[in-house]
């Protein structure tokens, strides 16, 4: 196993991150992902869209009163590459630890 | 334990993939790395320097024969930093499995 093979989309620290709390908590708002990962709004708008366009995340938009308000949800595939890349990652740390 | 908490220098898969190899095998040429990691010379290089200006591994220049050949080694704070980091993904890994 060489770090190189390792999921490059799930890896990035960000995206590791917005997957890891969406594993557990399923759905989660923008700013309650912000909030736990302490993150700019910016660093994790441009990193939940590269989920999105690879289909690890899915985002909705609605009414929060009169607030507009965006919400993430973990997909199937997500759920399922996030698990492959665990397998790989625990393997790697097994290696490495030698 | 947050995955944006880990450290950065060493998280990105080729960095990840220089110190692996240096851990084991201490000292290794620009071929040798490239071969291991499958990786490009410009894409090598660059994360080699990052390493390097990060204090965790030095590089020597000498000649094999009439050519120019780049040495890496892994340094005290390189193989201090790499185990702190392997701990601190461990711990990572045992919160994401649940």
């Amino acid at each position: 196993m060489n770090p190189t093979d390792l999921n490059k989309i799930i890896h990035e620290p960000v995206r590791l991150g917005i997957l890891s709390a969406l594993m557990t908590r399923e759905t989660l708002t923008f700013p309650e992902l912000k909030e736990m990962l302490k993150v700019t709004d910016g660093n994790l708008s441009v990193h939940a869209s590269i989920l999105e366009k690879h289909g690890l995340i899915r985002s909705a938009k609605d009414f929060y009163g009169k607030k507009p308000r965006t919400t993430f949800t973990i997909t199937d595939d997500g759920r399922a590459q996030f698990r492959r890349y665990l397998e790989e990652l625990e393997q790697l740390l097994h290696q490495l630890k030698g």
